[in-house]
C-alpha cells in the first residue's frame, strides 16, 4: 500500500466514525435532559480518565491506553446499536453482533492499525488488564452519574432497583475501590431522595 | 484538603464538563446534518489524532499530551461559547473570554490538576510545542472534512471562499505537511463540484 492509499483508507475510518454521533444511549445529558450519544459519552469517558486516573487500584497505569480505548470502545455500536446495561435479550447475541461490527470498522484501517486498534477493543472488553479495568470503570460509572444528575429518569423508566445497579456496576471496585465506594454512596442517596427503588 | 473534598472538585468538575454536550458548532454531522456539539467534536478530534498521529511532522510526539489537549482544548467555550472560525467580531474579544471561562472552570479542580490542566490548555492555545501544533492542525482539519462531507453547507450559509479556508486553516503544515496537502486537495476538489466558492 503507498502512502496516499494508506492516508485514504484511515480517512474512510474518521469518516466511517462519524456516524457515532447518532447512536443514542439511555443515559440523559444532565443539562437538556436529551439522550446522550456515543460520541459525546467517549469524550466524556477521556475526561473521566484524565481528572480520576490517580485513583485506580494499579498504580501508574498507562493512561494513553486508557484513553485509546475509551475513545474506541463505542465504536462497533456503530453496526450492533446500544445494548442497554439491563437489557438481557440484547444481550444474548451483543457479543456476536460486535464482533462483525470490529471486523468491518476496523477493518477499514491499514491493516497494521486494524490489529492494534482491534487488539485495544478485545483489551477493553476482556477487562483483564489493569488499564482495562479501569477504563470499564469509568465506562459505569459515568451513565450512574447522568442518572443521578437527572433525578433517576431512566432508572425510573425501566423500573430498575438498587440491588440491579450495585449487581451490574460494582465492578467498578476491579478498576477502583475508592470509586466504587464513592458511587455506592450516591447511590444510597438517591435511594434516599426516592430517585432509585431499594 | 482531605481525600474525599479532593474526589468532590474532580467529581464538580466533571459534571460541570457535562455542558460541553449542548455547546453546538457550525460544523454539520456527516448523517443527520444537525450541528456537531463540542463534546462530539473532541472525541472526534481524539479519534483523529490516535490515527493520524503518524502524520506529525515531527517524529515520536507525546501523544498523551496531544490527547489531554484535544479533549480539554473547548472546555472554555461552556463559558465564552463556541466563536465561529470566520468570525471577526466575535475573535475581538474571545481571548479574554475564554481566559475568563478558563480560570473559573479549571479552577474547580483540586489544586495541582487546576495548574496541570490550565497548562494544558494554554499550550494548545500557544501552538508552540510539536504536540500543540499536531493537536491544532486536527481541530482545523476536521471541520473542513465535516463541510466537504456536507457538500459545503457551512461554507455556503457564510459565503466563506476557497482563499479564507486556505488562509484560516494552512497552519495545518506547521503540525503536518502531509494531512495540509491531503486536504488542500479535497479543498480543490470541493471547488471542482461548486460547494466552495474560488
Amino acid at each position: 500500500m503507498d502512502a496516499a492509499e494508506r492516508l485514504a483508507r484511515q480517512l474512510r475510518f474518521i469518516i466511517e466514525a462519524d456516524k457515532l454521533k447518532e447512536v443514542f444511549r439511555q443515559s440523559l445529558c444532565s443539562q437538556s435532559r436529551r439522550q446522550e450519544n456515543d460520541a459525546e459519552h467517549s469524550w466524556h469517558l477521556a475526561l473521566l480518565v484524565i481528572t480520576l486516573a490517580e485513583h485506580s487500584n494499579v498504580p501508574d497505569i498507562d493512561v494513553a491506553r486508557v484513553l485509546k480505548m475509551v475513545i474506541l470502545h463505542d465504536l462497533v455500536e456503530i453496526d450492533a446499536g446500544d445494548t442497554f446495561a439491563y437489557d438481557a435479550a440484547g444481550a444474548a447475541d451483543q457479543k456476536e453482533r460486535e464482533a462483525r461490527a470490529a471486523d468491518r470498522i476496523f477493518g477499514l484501517l491499514p491493516d497494521d492499525q486494524a490489529v492494534e486498534f482491534r487488539a485495544i477493543w478485545e483489551e477493553f472488553e476482556t477487562r483483564e488488564t489493569p488499564e482495562a479495568k479501569f477504563a470499564s470503570a469509568v465506562d459505569r460509572l459515568q451513565p450512574m452519574l447522568l442518572n443521578i444528575l437527572t433525578d433517576g429518569t431512566s432508572w425510573k423508566k425501566y423500573g430498575i432497583t438498587h440491588d440491579r445497579v450495585v449487581a451490574r456496576n460494582r465492578t467498578i471496585e476491579e478498576g477502583s475501590e475508592k470509586l466504587w465506594r464513592c458511587m455506592s454512596a450516591l447511590l444510597d442517596e438517591a435511594v434516599a431522595k426516592g430517585d432509585l427503588k431499594k
